[in-house]
C-alpha cells in the first residue's frame, strides 16, 4: 500500500520546503505539493511537522561479545529502539577475535543480525594480518558490499592492531577501494596507564579516565592519519572525544587530506565528573572508551562538529547492565567498556543542537543522517527525501516535549546517561521501509524485517567525499652510477 | 518550445547519475533516464558528457567606472563571454561614490545592466555612513532584493570603509537579515606602503606587490572577521589571494563562526613573477588587488578550498585594455586595478581542479556554482539541477580540449592572464533560461535578455549556510548599589 | 658602606649556585663562595634563602589623571609599596593629552616622580600624530632616554590611536631604534559595545566584560602585530589577557617576528565572576580593561608563559578607592578603569608560578625581572646578579608564608583583589641601590631617593632580544616602458 | 701557563661587551678591561673580533660501526676537525646492539674515545628492553654521568624501539633524573615505502626521500613528545628536519610541555633536489637520515629556530666515502646514511643565520653552544664565558671570509655538503682547556688530549630548562561499591 506524508516541511541537507511525499513498495516515488492521493493511500498528517530523512547510526555493538560478557542489546531489541527514536538503518561492526578467520567472524555476525528490524549494515574489524586476511578483505568488498574497515589501536593482547597490520590494512583497503576506520587510543599508553592507576591503589571507575587521558587519543589520531596520508586512503575517525583528536582531523583536512570524524552525544554533553560519583553504579555505567572528558573538551567538539571539522555523530551503542559492569567491581580495567544511546541520539542533538543555535534543522539532518549515508556510500539510497530513495523517513515535531528515562526507553539496559534529560523536538512517526513502524508512542514491527545492506566500493572518480588525491609517488629518470 | 539534455552524467553537488534532463519554460520540469520526448522537443545530446548547473560568477565589474576610466567589458560584452565560458549568472557591484546617494547608484547600475544577456544580480557597496545609509539598506533590502552588503577596506581618500563604518553597516545588515561582503586589505598600510616604494624610486607595476604584501590582507581579513563576530552577522571574504587570510578563515571557522571566502583561478595558478616581467604592459596587465602572491601561496589556497575553508570561485572581472593600463605609466599607483576571466573561470577551474585530482566533479560544481547560490540565497532556483529550478545547464566534455587566447576569447579586453593554457575538459553547449545560447563555438544571444534576479533575505531558521548564532549578550541581573 | 648578602643560593635567570654578594656603592662589585669581609661591612644573613635581582614592574600608572579623577598611589606611596614586595624598578607611563605637547607632558610626569623611592623610568605615550609629534620622539629618545613608546588601541574619543597613528609612530620609532607598546583592544568595538550593553539597561560592572570581549583584545593585538612587522619594528604588548591575543603573539613569533608579551597576576589568577559578584563596589573594584576574562583563559596565559610566548608580568598598577570608582555608579563605563597590585605581583607569581611546579626559580626571576631589563634595554644594569650591575636585591624565603591583605598592605587602596591570598614564598629583605630599605617587615625610604633611568636606545646589533629583521623592500630593475 | 685574550668583545648568550678573558689551569679566571698582565702570560690579540664560547656539537657520530661499514672519521680525526671549525665539544652516541649489555657497549665506545682530542660525552641509546637494561640505565646514570638517553624510532628490524620500549626506557628515565632524545621517523612506514620503492624500479638515491617524506618525521616526532607528556620526562628531538616535526614541538611546546629541538645546518640550507642529481656519487653523498626535504621547510626551519621552538644546531656528523656509499649502488636503501659537517657547521650558522640577519650574535651563541650546555647540564662549565667555566674559546673574525671544501677542510671524508660555500665570519684561533689549539690555520695536539665529560643527573629544581611538570596523577577518594 502507498503512504503519503502530508503537509510538512520537508528537511534535507540542503534545503527545507513544504511539500508531501508519497511512498510506494518502500521507496520515495513523489515529493510536491498538494500530491493527489489515491484511494488506498495510508495518510500520515505532517503539518506543523518536519519530515526529515531517518537516522544513520553508523557505530553500534549490538550482541557484542566482549570482557567477558554479552552486550545487552542484541540486533532485535537495539534496532527496536532505534527506529523508536528515529534511527532507521545502522551500522554494527563484525570483530573476529585475532586468527580468526575473517570470513567465519563475517558469517557469524550475519546470523547475529537477522532478527533486526531496522536496516543495517558491517564495517569488519581488522585484528590481525597475514595473507588470507588480505584475500579476506577482498571477499568482502568484493561479494559482501563490506566497503569500511575497522581498527582498533587500543586493547594490548586483544584486539589493537599495530602499525605494521594498521599499514598492510590501509594499502589493501586502498587497493580496493575502502574507507578505513579507526578506534583512536595507544594501546601501549594505556596498557601501561592502568598498571600505574592501579599500582596506585585506584580500582575504581574514577581510575578509568586516569588511564585513557586525552592525548592517548590525540596520538593515535595523529598516527592513524598520517599513515592513511602516505597509504592514500580516505580515514574515518570513530567516537573523536577531545581536543586533541578533533585538532588532529582539522590539521589534516587544512592539508587538503580527506578525514572524517564521528562524535557521540555523550562525549558532547557530559565530562569526566561522573566517574567520581560516590554510587559506584552510577559510575561504572559511564565506564567507555574513550571516557567522558574534562570540562572545556565538549564545547571544542560542538564547534568541530559547526565546523565541519566532525561529520557524523554515532552512539557505539554497547549496553551491559550493572551485573555486568560490577565483573569489575575490584579493577575498574575488568569494568565491560560501553554505554547505550541508539534511541537517544537524535533527541539528544536536536535539543542540544538545533534548540541552542548551534545548528540549523539541515545541518542536523547532516550530523544524523546524511553524511553517514555519503561517507560510507548508502548515499541517495540513504539519507536524503528524494524521489528514488528508500522511505526511511521522520516526523518530527518541533514544539513537543519529553524526558528521557531508563524507565521509558526501549533499550535493553537499566541505565540512560541522559537520564532525566528534557528534550524539546520529538519523533512522532517513523516510516521504516515506507512502513509505519511507530506512531503515538507504539512501535510495530515484526522481528527479521531488516535487511543487510551491501554496500559498494568506491571508485576514484565516484562520490564526492570518497575522492583519493593524485598519487605521490612518481618515477624519477634513473642515472647510471658513474 | 521545450528543450531534451539526452544521454549524459547529470553532476550535481551531491551525486552524479546518468539521466536526461527536461526543460520548459526556462525551468526543469523532469530529470530521469528515457525521459520519453513530444514531437516539438529541441534534442541536445549529452552523450559521453556531462550535464552541469550553469557557473555562478559573484564577483564582477562590468562597465565600472574605476581609477579615472571604464571598465573595457560592459554588461552585455562581459555576460555574452561568460555564457560562451559556461557562467550562466554573475553577481556584480553597484558602488556608489562617498556621499552618494545608495539608491541612486543602485538605479544607475540597473540601467547600465538592462543590456546583460545573462541573469545578474547586485551586491551593493557600501562607502559612507549616516542614517540615510542605514534607511537606504533597509530599501534596497526589503525591495530589491539586495542581501549582500560589500565593504573595501582598502582604497583611502576613495571608497574605503573604516572600522566605524564596518561596525554600522555590519550591524545593519544583521538586523535586515543581509549577509556582509568585504574585499580584505589595510587601506592605511596599503596608502603608506605605495608611498614608501614610490619613494625608493619604483615606479613600476614591480611596486605593486611591494606595495601590498600579503599581510595588509591577513590583518584586514582577521578583523573584518572578528567584527562580524561580535556582531553576530555571517561574512563572506571576497578574492583570498594568500595564506594569512585563508588561514584567518580557517581560525574562525574552526571556532564555529560562519565565515566564506571566495578565491579566483588566477590567485590559485599565477604568483608575482609576472610584476617583475620586462615587458610594462605584460606586467601590468596583471595588476589587480590584492596582486598575485609569491610562490607557495596557491598550493595553500588549493588546500583551503580543497578543506572547505574556501568556498567559490569567482573572477573579480574588471577588464582594462592597455591603453587604459597606460595611465599609471610613471606611477603603478595609477594603473587601473583589473584583470578578466569571467570566460575562463570553469574551464581554468576544471583542468587545474578536476585533471589534477584535487577535485571531484560534484566538488567543481559546488565551488563554481553551488555554494555561490548557497550562500547568497539563489539555491535552489541556480546552482543545482531539480525539477523546478531554473534551466541554466552546461554540456560539458571532459575529453575535448583547447586553448586560452586573447585572439580567441569573447571578452572585450587586449590581454588573457592565462594566455596559452591548453584545458581539457570544454563546455560544448550552454543553456540559460531553459534556451541554447551557445553550441557549436556559436554563441546567439539577443541583447537585453539578462533578468535581474532579486535575492531574499535570510531568516534566523531559512537556510544551513546562514544560520546565525545565538546572541551572546544576555542581560544578567542587576544588583542595587550598596 | 658595603654591604655583603651572606651565605644564600644566588638565583639568576640562567643558574642557581650558592655564593655571597658584596655590595658597594650602589653597585655589586663580588660574587663568590665565602667573601672575606671587611670591618665595615653590613652583613645580611641569607642562609636558606635565596637571593635573586629585584622585581622590574614594566607596567606602571602613578598618580594618573584619568577618567575624571588621579590614581590613588602617587609616585612615592606607589615605589615604596613596591619596594617592600620586591619590586625595585618600575616603567611608569607618560600620557599627553590629544594635542598636548609631547615634551610638556614628559616634563609634568618627571616633576611628579621625583618623589620616587625606587628607580624608575618612563614610557611615552602617542596619542596624535603632526611633525611635532615626530620631533619630539626624536628628542625624548636621543636627550631623555626614552626607547619605548605606547600607543593605546582603546578609549575613543580620548587617547586612542587610530591606525593612521600607529604606521607614523611605529616607522618613526624604527627610525630611531626604539620598541613600540601597544595596549590592544579595538576602540571602536568597545565603543559601539558599551552603547549596546547600556541600551539593554545593563548599567552596573557586570556590563564592563560584556563590552570588551576578549575577540576586541585578539582583534587589536593581531594587528598591531602586523603593522609592526610591514614597519619592521620590534612590539610589546602589554596586559595580554586572554587566548585570542596569546595566539596572536604565538604565531607572530612562530613566523619569527620579534613580539613580547606582557601578562598581568590577574589576568593569570582571577575570572570574570567577579564582575557579577552582588556586592556592587567589590565588582567595581575590579574594573580595569582589558576585564578579567571567563575561566578557562587562565590557564592558556600560564602555558604561554612557560612556553615563552610571554615574557614578562607587570601590574599596570593603577588604583581607584570605591568613592573614585563611584563615580560609575550609575554607568560602568564611568567606573574609573584601574587596579592595584604592584606589591603584590612577586609574591603571587611565586606561589602560583613556582610552587606549583610551572616555573622554575630562574623563570621566576627570567619573568619578573630580567626579561624586561632585556626588552627595555636596562640590562645588565638592572635584571641580573652580576659584577657591575645595580646592587638591586632580594632576600627570599622559599618557607614562610604570609596572607595577602588590604589591611597591611602598604599600597594606597582600600582594596586588594588579592584579599585573603595566602602565599609562601616572602621577600624578607629588600636592597635598593645597594642599600637595605626593607627588612624585618618594616620600609624606611626617605622620599626622592629613587633616580630616573635613561634606556639606550637600540641599534641593530646591539642586543639579542631587539635584533631588527632584514629590511623587506629591495628595489628591482626598473624597466623602460616598451 | 695563564693566556690572555685581550681587546676583544666577548660575545655571551645574554650580552655582548668588550673585555679581556684571563685563563689558567684550563679555566676562565677573570673577564674585565684591561687586565693587568703578568710576565708569563701568553697574549691573543682580539682586536676587532669576537671572544666566543666554543661550540657544542650535541651530535655526532665517529666511528661508527653502521650498515656494514664504520664511519670515516674516527674520534682523533673528528674531534680535531671539529677544533678547527670551532667546536670543542661533542656529544656522541654509544649505539649497542639489540641484546648486547649496554654498559659493554658504553665501555666500547669509551674505549674509541681515547683518542679524542677535545672534550667529549655519550648519549646512550636504549634499542631495547628487559630489566637488565633498566638496571644499565640506572648504572650509566648515577656512575658514569649519562644523563641523556637516545631512542631510534626508524631502523626496523636493526635499532628501533618500539612504543613500548620508548614507554618503558622515558618512565625509567624519568626516575633516574635524565633526559630522552629520539630519532624521529616512523621506521614501519619507512620499512613499507622503501619495499614500495624498489618495487617501482626505483633503486638510486632519488628513492631515498621518497622513502621517508616528512609525514613519517612528523608522526614519530609526535608521538615520542606525547608518550614523553605522559610519562612526564623532558624530551629532545634529534635533526629535526621539516616543517611536520618542528609543528609538533611548537604545538608542545605551546601546551607548556618541556620539548627541545635541533637541527642540522644542512637541512636549514640544502633541498632535496641533491638526490636527483645526475650524478650518482654526489646524490648518494647526501643520503642521509631524515633526507634533505623538499623546498620551503628550509624556511620554516629558521623560523622556528628564531622562534625559540628549535634550540641547538648539530652535525650528526657521520661520514663515510664514496667507496662505502658505493655499497648501495644497486639499492639505495644500502647507502650508508650520513653525511659531515663537525668542521663546518659553525661558520655556516655564522653566515647564513648571523650575516642574513636572522640572528643576533648571541642568538648565534646560544644556538651553537648555549643552549646545548643547558639542556645536557653541561652549564655552565660549558657554554659560556663567565669566571669558573672550562676556557673554551673562539676567537672570531666577522671581516675575513673563505670557501668551505673537500680539499681544505681536515674531516675524513671525500666530500663537503657545503663544498664551494663562502661565508664570512671565520674561526680564526680556538682555545680548548685553555690551551692554544689552532690560530693562523694551523691545528697542533696531542691525540688522546680530550677528556671525557660526566653530566649529573637533574633534580627538580636543578636547572632551569629542565623543570619537570607536577604529578599528573593524584588518587581521588575511593568510594564503597554499593
Amino acid at each position: 500500500m502507498a503512504l503519503l506524508i502530508q503537509g510538512g516541511t520537508v528537511v534535507n541537507e540542503d534545503l527545507s520546503f513544504i511539500a508531501d511525499v508519497l511512498c510506494e513498495d518502500g521507496k520515495i516515488v513523489a515529493i510536491g505539493e498538494n500530491l493527489s492521493t489515491a484511494a488506498d493511500v495510508e495518510i500520515v498528517d505532517a503539518q506543523g511537522c518536519l519530515v526529515m530523512p531517518g537516522g544513520i547510526d553508523p557505530h553500534t555493538h549490538m550482541e557484542l561479545p566482549f570482557m567477558g560478557t554479552v552486550a545487552s542489546d542484541d540486533f532485535y531489541s537495539g534496532t527496536r529502539a532505534g527506529l523508536v527514536g528515529g534511527t532507521t538503518t545502522i551500522i554494527d561492526f563484525v570483530i573476529p577475535n585475532p586468527q580468526q578467520d575473517i570470513l567465519e567472524a563475517y558469517h557469524q555476525w550475519q546470523k547475529k543480525a537477522e532478527k533486526s528490524v531496522a536496516d543495517y549494515s558491517f564495517h569488519v574489524a581488522i585484528t590481525w594480518w597475514d595473507d588470507s586476511v588480505s584475500e579476506a578483505m577482498g571477499v568482502l568488498a568484493q561479494e559482501h558490499g563490506v566497503n569500511s574497515f575497522k581498527h582498533f589501536m587500543a586493547y594490548k593482547n586483544a584486539i589493537m592492531a599495530d602499525d605494521e597490520v594498521l599499514i598492510n590494512s590501509f594499502k589493501r583497503a586502498r587497493e580496493l577501494g575502502a574507507i578505513c576506520t579507526v578506534h583512536a587510543e595507544n594501546g601501549e599508553l594505556v596498557f601501561r596507564l592502568q598498571q600505574d592507576v592501579l599500582e596506585m591503589g585506584i580500582t575504581g571507575p574514577e581510575g578509568h579516565p586516569l588511564s585513557r587521558p586525552p592525548e592517548v587519543e590525540g596520538e593515535a589520531a595523529n598516527r592513524a592519519i598520517e599513515i592513511a596520508h602516505l597509504m592514500n586512503v580516505p580515514i574515518y575517525l570513530v567516537h573523536t572525544s577531545c581536543q586533541q583528536s578533533a585538532d588532529a582531523i582539522a590539521r589534516a583536512r587544512a592539508n587538503g587530506q580527506r578525514v572524517y570524524g564521528e562524535v557521540l552525544p555523550g562525549h558532547l554533553l557530559l565530562d569526566d565528573s561522573v566517574y567520581r560519583d560516590p554510587d559506584w553504579s552510577f559510575a561504572a555505567a559511564h565506564v567507555m572508551s574513550p571516557p567522558f572528558r574534562p570540562a572545556g573538551h565538549q564545547e571544542h567538539l560542538w564547534k568541530a562538529l559547526q565546523a565541519g571539522n566532525l561529520h557524523t555523530t554515532a552512539t557505539d551503542h554497547c549496553c551491559f547492565c550493572d551485573p555486568q559492569k560490577r565483573n569489575g567491581v575490584d579493577d575498574f580495567t575488568k569494568i565491560p567498556n560501553g554505554t547505550g544511546g541508539v534511541e537517544d541520539r537524535m533527541h539528544v542533538m536536536w535539543h542540544h543542537g538545533v534548540n541552542s543555535g548551534r545548528l540549523t534543522e539541515n545541518e542536523f539532518v547532516a550530523v544524523t543522517s546524511t553524511n553517514a549515508a555519503k561517507i560510507f556510500n548508502l548515499y541517495p539510497r540513504k539519507g536524503v527525501i528524494r524521489v528514488g530513495s528508500d522511505a526511511d523517513l521522520l516526523v518530527w515535531d518541533p514544539k513537543a516535549s519529553r524526558t528521557i528515562s531508563k524507565e521509558t526507553h526501549h533499550q535493553n539496559v537499566d541505565f540512560n546517561i541522559f537520564e532525566g534529560m528534557n528534550v524539546q523536538g520529538i519523533n512522532t512517526v517513523t516510516i521504516s521501509q515506507g512502513e509505519v513502524v511507530f506512531r503515538d508512542g507504539e512501535i510495530k514491527v515484526e522481528k527479521g524485517r531488516g535487511r543487510y545492506l551491501k554496500r559498494p566500493l568506491f571508485s576514484a572518480d565516484h562520490l564526492a567525499l570518497q575522492k583519493y588525491s593524485a598519487q605521490r609517488l612518481s618515477k624519477p629518470t634513473i642515472r647510471e652510477p658513474s
